[in-house]
């Protein structure tokens, strides 16, 4: 077994070890600067911890991981595109850096290499690693587009919220892992297991991130804070909230929205979430979910040992601030 | 042997019944329009012409064909956008008839649906048709970021042009025919020689398709006529007057790019083109590359019968008048 800071780091060495083309520059270099701008490397890392679970070699999953970090980054240059987002972990975005035409083409290249990554994994796995990774390429695209209709639609369900996140966020975690269980031998049924465990953890993960952009430590939080209650974002608070808030307050919420004064917007509409009780409902929700990844886990047939660093991983996530 | 048009067919109806996800329907949309705008299907007709030159099954090859073609038209999709085209195919362009972010995210789930066709090849070639695959779509954008790049230069060489064109155009040609004779089980030289072929033929039609801008029948060509002139597009034949012209001549040029009376540019630009022999050079050059495809060609060891069809079909894109 390895521990997950073995692996970023084996990751990190893997990434700066990709040798892209050098013309044309403009195409490639928006590539390395992306995969350089670092994050957390979460879908690599527990990629490869799903190959240690099953017993396999990381050096051959290598690719895949590579194919997974690749593929996200690519789905970050384009969503920043769509969102018109200045700044992507501290940095310039691309489309920012360079031109909305780089951006997607630069994108679109990169797609590219992240299928010529995956490509690299032995060939007697080959083709259930290949439908793995294309139905999660395609969930992440519905998930994004779903996430953008959801922005003017005021009749979204929390069902409807809950299959997007877990489309948009959960499925590429939950492909990450099934793609660890096929490269290191698992059988279809421990794939499906791991899958399972890593999409439910995926969605307890973002119910986690909705929590803390309400009522994280600002201190500590990596965004910024009550970034989604000044853009009106239907998380799961917010569609919690229109759901139990009695008429006055729905009205009051709805003025709200409007509140040009954002610390006065933040102010009330945290104090009707903790009036609702809605951070409890939330934190429920989210194990709840946690508890499904858990039942997932508990059905693969490893020894509880092998089990360990995922599980301590995983608590460790849920009970970050940041 | 299958006439090309028993072919087109076979393609037509697999397009019709390829099945999209129906939700979210905005992403699957732009999809089924795209590829339901016809065209003339050259490149999957080429490919299945391979394959029945190295004496395989159609059948089999379909979903090769397929994906050649849904990668295409991603790229339709995104070149659109970069290039602010209104108009495809007499139709509205994606992100005309919904929004630029549709076009961005439909074109990106597009190319996870060729991957997806792709994946149904035998496994027993599923490696080398995949290698080809993303070699080929990573040539594509490599040719498309150059073609945008060279319109804010001015010392565009004639190699850099040809080279630019051999990318966007031809190497989807070469690869194309190449995946049909992987999937035919042809020798690795066949599928070579076959892709040298497609990529020459490529090129050669590319530049019959400058000359034809301007010399053209405009009541066959199928695009506005002198379209390159109107736009100062970087053609073979500017690039060569460019490098022909006197200084008078030369200084005349550059004045007409700023001609706002479209009819007398169209004019005075094809004069110069014509008292230089820029059509007789170009057609010499595109010939040399059409030489160079069938001298590829000639090198494929198989019957001189099976090989009537194609290069009937060449000469015939060499004599189109559209």
């Amino acid at each position: 077994m390895h521990s997950p800071s073995e692996l970023l780091k084996q990751i990190e060495t893997a990434i700066v070890e990709i040798e892209y083309p050098t013309y044309p520059a403009t195409l490639y270099e928006p590539i390395s600067y992306m995969m350089s701008l670092g994050g957390k490397r979460i879908r690599p890392t527990m990629l490869l911890m799903s190959v240690d679970l099953f017993n396999g070699q990381i050096e051959p999953a290598i690719p895949a991981a590579l194919a997974i970090e690749t593929f996200h980054n690519f789905t970050l240059i384009h969503d920043d595109i769509m969102d018109n987002a200045p700044l992507r972990r501290g940095k310039k975005t691309v489309h920012e850096k360079w031109n909305v035409n780089t951006a997607i083409l630069s994108g679109d290249v990169m797609m590219v290499e992240a299928n010529k990554h995956l490509t690299r994994v032995d060939v007697s796995v080959l083709k259930p690693a290949l439908d793995t990774f294309n139905a999660t390429a395609q969930g992440v695209c519905e998930g994004q587009q779903l996430d953008m209709e959801f922005e003017s639609r005021d009749d979204v369900s929390i069902p409807e919220y809950i299959d997007m996140i877990r489309l948009k966020t959960a499925v590429l975690v939950g492909g990450a892992m099934k793609l660890g269980a096929i490269v290191a031998g698992a059988t279809a049924d421990h794939a499906g297991l791991i899958y399972s465990f890593g999409e439910n953890l995926g969605i307890a993960f973002q119910l986690q991130d909705d929590i803390l952009d309400v009522f994280g430590d600002p201190e500590k939080f990596g965004k910024q804070i009550a970034g989604d209650i000044i853009a009106n974002k239907k998380t799961f608070l917010l569609l919690k909230l229109q759901e139990l808030a009695n008429a006055d307050d729905l009205t009051e919420l709805t003025s709200q929205f409007n509140n040009a004064d954002l610390s006065d917007k933040i102010g009330n509409i945290t104090k009707m979430y903790k009036s609702y009780k809605i951070r409890e409902i939330a934190t429920a929700e989210m194990k709840a979910y946690l508890d499904k990844a858990f039942d997932a886990l508990n059905r693969i047939d490893v020894p509880e040992s092998q089990k360990s660093q995922l599980i301590s991983l995983s608590l460790e996530l849920m009970n970050r601030e940041k």
